[in-house]
């Protein structure tokens, strides 16, 4: 990770986006008013599949490489005790995906996704926000460039996630600084801390964006100074999605808050993404109503590690094979309306 | 279909069902507190494994032989003009889940789910519930027993579904009947009927719970009298799973006015249940509020036949495996909280 694309790179990325395929999702369309159901009928699944239609530039989507990818980085603003666990955890939850042994595993055995860690020198947690910013330019955006990453050798449909003790601090920090209000409606619970670890958290946000408020303009700088090697990296696994037209499914908070930086840079920049879930932590709703998505799954889980995108991947299996399989009024004799 | 229990063998049962088992409970709460995540953090997926645990009486509960039931009637109401598509579809329909042709079909190859429709003498549709009583009760009882049999040859989590033209009226008339209320409050659109078709759905409910108003206080009777075999069958379903310890999802609208017939008789009756989806079937997000129950999802789907039911089932093994096959804080070498 020494060298990489810098902002300028990212910036023309950004800039050059592929749009949808609205030819692809006329096919879906008009395939959906011949299977045997009454139109509209299955919700949100005949909106799934149009979107993946929209995004893969397929008449008929399909899901036979899903990834999901987990990126791990550890964070120098738990020294303001913002965290509940100790930043050890992060090392050690990363062992336990290599070993199948954390919920994501069996998340992803469930329904047949393929699992991808990315550990982001975790040794060398990345600067304290609330002292400076969190990376250099060079470093923000090769993390991002190495977020690309998660789609190589070929995906379908990309599951976004993290772990890294501390991070709801920096999703807080990042909300705060592209979306302002007050600090204290950022932050939240996250792995547990108590009511004191809380006001710590608020504070810390507090503290960190105005450190950094005349840089707050422009939500690259807002990245590397308020963000995480994770949370720049999901915003490259992200963008590079997008370039190579593979929709997104975005997990939690922390997720989110990645994802709102490419948002805040460009308007359309998520449109190849859906919400997951919402999670239970509280400002992840506040979020998602900026970026003006609606989640798929309301299950309360607040647990990170991708585990809500890896839900939410098993109702997109569904809704595309439901697409591709049923049988038309012709083919099945069901008659249509009378 | 011509013997069968009698509705005093109904009353029996519903007073002597088993109860949760809270010792499987206790084992499962044990058990998550050492899980590598936080306290709580996969939210509803912990609370679908305790309500499993609790019904199957097991400490580690399983989703082994899940199967989807499919019950299919029809109903002599259409004559009212309340539906979109003619009858002869349901028996179409029929035919097109025994070819694998139907939504159902293609979830349930998604999250490897049995299936088993049941046809309901489709060729002799119920009374015209504004004109008599649909069924008689040895009729109703015999569909009851026949329901039952959902489980045989092994289950453990049963999703119960349906398929009937006019059935959606059906649903509307048992809920006005049990739970009073404006009749047009219980009808909607259905398949697609028109504005219309809704009137006409509405008057049809608001004639039939009139001519049956004297006896709407037994719940049996408000099934056989504005019910219709598939309800019959599906409530059958749900009481027969609950004495054999199955575990229970519960699909749309009209299965849930299936199950709210239990609910009257006995307010413990579906404590064995969840709500797999509310569907966008207005009246159905009503009804549950009216049994308490809190929906697992939300995916705008108003399909039937169970297919809400069968996309609830792939949460469930999920939540099921991850319980049974995550790491604890020890087998793994993570810290927990600091």
């Amino acid at each position: 990770m020494t060298t990489g694309l810098p902002f300028d790179d990212i910036r023309n990325l950004l800039s050059t986006m592929p749009q949808a395929d609205g030819s692809a999702v006329a096919a879906v369309r008009e395939r959906d008013g011949q299977l045997t159901k009454p139109p509209g009928a299955l919700g949100r699944l005949e909106e799934i599949v149009a979107w993946m239609a929209a995004w893969q530039g397929r008449d008929m989507p399909r899901v036979e490489r899903p990834v999901v990818a987990v990126f791990a980085g550890n964070h120098g603003v738990v020294a303001q005790g913002v965290a509940a666990y100790p930043q050890a955890v992060t090392a050690q939850m990363v062992a336990n995906f290599q070993n199948g042994g954390a919920a994501v595993n069996q998340i992803c055995k469930t329904f047949d996704l393929g699992l991808k860690v990315f550990e982001l020198a975790l040794e060398r947690p990345t600067r304290d926000i609330t002292q400076d910013a969190a990376m250099d330019e060079a470093e923000c955006a090769a993390t991002m460039a190495y977020g690309m990453e998660a789609t190589a050798g070929g995906c379908d449909l990309l599951c976004v996630g993290e772990m890294g003790i501390g991070n709801t601090t920096i999703a807080a920090a990042l909300s705060h600084g592209l979306f302002g209000g007050k600090a204290e409606d950022w932050v939240g619970p996250g792995t547990g801390v108590d009511s004191e670890g809380l006001k710590r958290k608020a504070d810390a946000v507090r503290r960190a964006t105005a450190l950094h408020k005349a840089h707050l303009d422009d939500p690259l700088e807002v990245l590397r100074r308020l963000g995480g090697r994770e949370l720049a990296a999901m915003a490259g696994a992200i963008l590079g999605a997008r370039m190579q037209r593979v929709p997104v499914l975005i997990d939690g908070y922390v997720a989110t808050a990645a994802a709102a930086v490419l948002f805040k840079a460009n308007p359309s920049a998520l449109d190849h993404c859906m919400a997951a879930h919402v999670s239970a932590e509280p400002a992840h709703k506040a979020l998602l109503a900026k970026l003006g998505m609606k989640p798929l799954l309301d299950l309360g889980m607040r647990l990170g590690e991708a585990s809500g995108a890896a839900m939410a991947a098993g109702v997109v299996k569904a809704a595309v094979n439901t697409h591709a399989n049923m049988a038309t009024f012709a083919s099945a004799g069901v008659s249509d309306k009378g």
